[in-house]
C-alpha cells in the first residue's frame, strides 16, 4: 500500500509503449503480462510463444512505429505517464481497464487534484450552453479540474468557462488529431493551465467505436458526472453509466419533457441519478469526496493494492502466485473465452432477455457483460428495452 | 369493519351541517363530540356547556343560518355527503382532519372511482398547459377522474382536457362564490359528466388561508398527485406535502432550472418525488394501487376503522371509553392546549430551528406541528430554510 511510487527510464517507458501498443494486448491483457512476466521488457519478448499456443492474432508492435509515435510526442510536447507513476491520476488508477500509459500534453499538474466531469450534448440548446458555464465556473472556483471530451456543445463551453481554474480534455484520436478540428485553438487554451489525454497512439484517427472508451476516462478521471443535457441514446448516457460502474457520482440536470435534449437526462434521474438545479447540488455531494479516505475509491482499495504492487514485481522476479491476475482473457482455455461481446452477441435473439439471464448464460462477470453490452449498443448491434433488457437490434445480421 | 354504512336522514344531515358550521368546531372536534355524544343532535345540546367549562369560544351555527345554507345549496343543485355514507370518497375518508360533510355539486358518481390530481402553477407556460392536457387526458382515457383546483393555469387545463372522461374541482369557498369568477363556464362544463366539491359554507368567499385547506381535499381524494409546474413556496407545494403527509404518491414534472416555474418541481424530484416526463411514469405507479388491497390507505387502517365505527354511534348511546379520541383539543387543561400554531410562533425566533426542535419543546405531535408550519407559511408568518428549519420570516410582528 505503501510502496513507492513507480519510477520507469527511457527505456522501460519505451518497453510499456510498445507492449500496450502491441496487436491483442489491451489494458487488462497489460496487467496480466505484466504480472506475470516482471516487465514489459520480459512479456514482449513472450508475446511470440504467447501467440503460438494460443492461436490469437498476439503481435509486438513494430519497435520503429514506437520510436515514430515517441517522436510525434515528444515534438508535440507529449509525455507518457505510466500507471503506477506519481503523476498518474489517483482516480483513473482505479478503473476497470485503467490505461497502462496515458500520453499527456499541457500542465500533468492539473490531473493531480480533485476533478469533475461536465458533459453534454454537441447540439446543445442556449440554456444548456449558459447551465454549462454556470457549472464549470462553480466547480473550477471550487477548485475542481473540470474534465470533458471537447466536443462540439456542452463539452466545449465546459472547457471554455474553466481555462482559468484548469480544465482537461480527454481524447479520443490521438494528440495529433484533434476532433472536431475547429477546436484546436479551445485546444491551446486549455493547455495554458489545463492538459488533454489520450492512450490512443499518436496518429490515431478517431472512430465512432474509440468514444465509449473516451467517455470511460473522462468518469474515471473525475469524483462525479454532470450531464447537462442528453438526448436518449447519446454518449453522454454512456459516460454517466461508465461512472456508475466506476462508482462516481453521476448528476443530471433537468429539463423540459418536450425538449428532446432533456430525455437523456431526465431518464437519468429516474434511474437515481441526482437532480442538478444549481452547482451547489454537485458541489455539496463531492465536498466529502475530494478530502480524506476518499469513500467510493477506498471501496476498490484491493484492486488498487494489486495495481501499486505492480510498481514492485520489476524488482521481484518471480512474482507471487497470489499476485497472478485471471488469465483467460489472454489464455484461452475453453470456447467461452472468445471475446466478451461475441459470447453476448452470440446469447441474444431479436425478443428482449434481462440483463440478468444473460450474465448467468454467458459464464461472464456481470461488469464484462455491461462492457461488452456498451460495445454493442455503440455499435448499433443490440437494442436496449428499458434498463435490464436487451435484444439485437431488427435487421441486423447477427 | 363491515359495518354498513351510514344513512343520515334529513333531520340528522341538518343536525350534522350545523355541528360543523359551529364556531369552534373543525373536522378534528366535530369527530370528538360526535363520538363523546353519540350524535350530532346531541353534540350540540352539549356545546354550551362546554363553552363554559372551556371559557373558549364555542357556539352552535345559527339554526336560521344553516337552513338558508340548505336552501341555497338545494337550489344550485349542491347535496351534503356524510362521512360514512356510501358516496362519501373512500381515499378522502381516511385522511387527517378529515370533512364531516362535503358540498357536492354534480355527479357524485364521479367521486366513486380512483383519482388523480393534476396541479400547478397559475402563471402557466405552453409547455406546461400542453404537459398538463396530455397528463390529464391519459389519465382520464386510464379511468381515473381527474382532480384540481379550479385556479387559473395548469388546474384549468387539467379540468378541460378532462371533461369527457369526467374531472373534480374542489373549491376554496362556497359553490356559489367561483373563484376565479371567470372559469364560471368551466364550471358548468366539468359538471356535466365530474363534480366540484367544497367543505366551506354556501356564500364563503375564499380567502388566501383557505387554500391550504382545499389543498388537502385535493390530495385527500386522489391516489397520486401531478404537479405540473410550480415556483418556489407555491401553493401546488402545499398540495404535494399534504399528499406525502396523507401517504398518496408525488409526482413532478421537470423542467429547465433557468425556469423559475421549474423550481418547485425540480425541487420536489430532489426531495424524492417521482420525475414524470411522460403520462406512463405516472399511470404505472398508480395502477397497482387503484385495485385490490390498496395498501397505501390501509396503512391507516386503524383510523378507518373508528371513522366507520361512528356509523355505530348513533344505535349505541353509551360510547364505550376505548373509542373515545384525545380530548384535549375541545377541553384545554394546559397552556399548551392553545392552538398548535400559536404554540409553534410562540416558540419560533429569527434565527432558524430544527423542526424536531420544534415538536419536542412544544409537546405536540409531529404531524401538528406540519401543519401549524404550513398554515404559518401560507400565510406568511414563517420562513423555511431547506426542508427542516423554520424561522420567523422577517420583519413580521410576532
Amino acid at each position: 500500500m505503501t510502496a513507492p511510487p513507480l519510477r520507469l527510464d527511457d527505456n522501460q517507458r519505451r518497453d510499456w509503449l510498445r507492449l500496450s501498443r502491441s496487436e491483442g494486448i489491451g489494458p487488462r491483457n497489460f496487467r496480466v503480462m505484466l504480472t506475470r512476466h516482471g516487465s514489459a521488457a520480459a512479456a514482449l519478448a513472450a508475446l511470440p510463444e504467447l501467440a503460438r499456443r494460443t492461436g490469437r492474432p498476439i503481435k509486438a508492435a513494430d519497435p520503429a512505429a514506437v520510436d515514430r509515435e515517441i517522436d510525434a510526442a515528444t515534438r508535440l510536447g507529449v509525455r507518457y505517464v505510466a500507471l503506477g507513476e506519481a503523476d498518474y491520476p489517483l482516480a483513473l488508477s482505479v478503473i476497470d481497464s485503467v490505461p497502462p500509459l496515458i500520453a499527456v500534453r499541457g500542465h500533468v499538474a492539473a490531473l493531480a487534484g480533485p476533478a469533475a466531469a461536465v458533459v453534454g450534448s454537441r447540439n446543445a440548446s442556449a440554456a444548456g450552453l449558459t447551465l454549462a458555464e454556470r457549472l464549470a465556473r462553480a466547480l473550477g472556483t471550487a477548485g475542481y479540474a473540470v474534465v470533458s471530451g471537447l466536443a462540439r456543445g456542452i463539452d466545449a463551453q465546459a472547457h471554455r468557462s474553466s481555462l482559468d481554474t484548469g480544465t482537461v480534455a480527454v481524447l479520443a484520436g490521438g494528440h495529433d488529431r484533434i476532433y472536431p478540428p475547429e477546436h484546436g485553438k479551445l485546444l491551446a487554451g486549455l493547455l495554458e493551465r489545463g492538459a488533454a489525454i489520450s492512450e490512443m497512439p499518436m496518429g490515431w484517427v478517431p472512430r465512432g467505436r474509440d468514444f465509449p472508451g473516451r467517455n470511460r476516462l473522462v468518469s474515471g478521471l473525475s469524483l462525479g458526472v454532470v450531464v447537462v443535457e442528453a438526448a436518449m441514446r447519446s454518449g453522454s448516457l454512456i459516460t454517466a453509466r461508465f461512472a456508475l460502474e466506476q462508482g462516481r457520482e453521476v448528476f443530471a440536470v433537468p429539463g423540459s419533457p418536450l425538449d428532446p435534449r432533456a430525455a437523456g437526462t431526465n431518464d437519468l434521474i429516474r434511474q437515481g441519478a441526482t437532480l442538478c438545479a444549481d452547482p451547489e447540488h454537485v458541489l455539496s455531494v463531492l465536498a466529502p469526496l475530494r478530502e480524506g479516505p476518499r469513500p467510493h475509491l477506498d471501496d476498490r482499495a484491493p484492486q488498487t493494492a494489486s495495481l501499486w504492487d505492480e510498481a514492485e514485481v520489476f524488482s521481484a522476479p518471480p512474482p507471487r502466485p497470489d499476485r497472478l491476475l485471471p488469465l483467460e482473457a489472454v489464455m484461452p482455455t475453453a470456447p467461452r473465452a472468445s471475446q466478451p461481446h461475441e459470447t453476448v452477441l452470440a446469447l441474444l435473439g431479436s425478443a428482449p432477455v434481462s440483463v440478468d439471464d444473460l450474465v448467468r448464460a454467458s459464464e461472464l462477470t456481470a461488469r464484462d457483460v455491461q462492457v461488452a453490452l456498451l460495445e454493442l449498443e455503440l455499435s448499433g448491434r443490440i437494442e436496449r428495452h428499458g434498463a435490464q433488457a436487451v435484444s439485437l437490434a431488427p435487421g441486423r445480421p447477427v
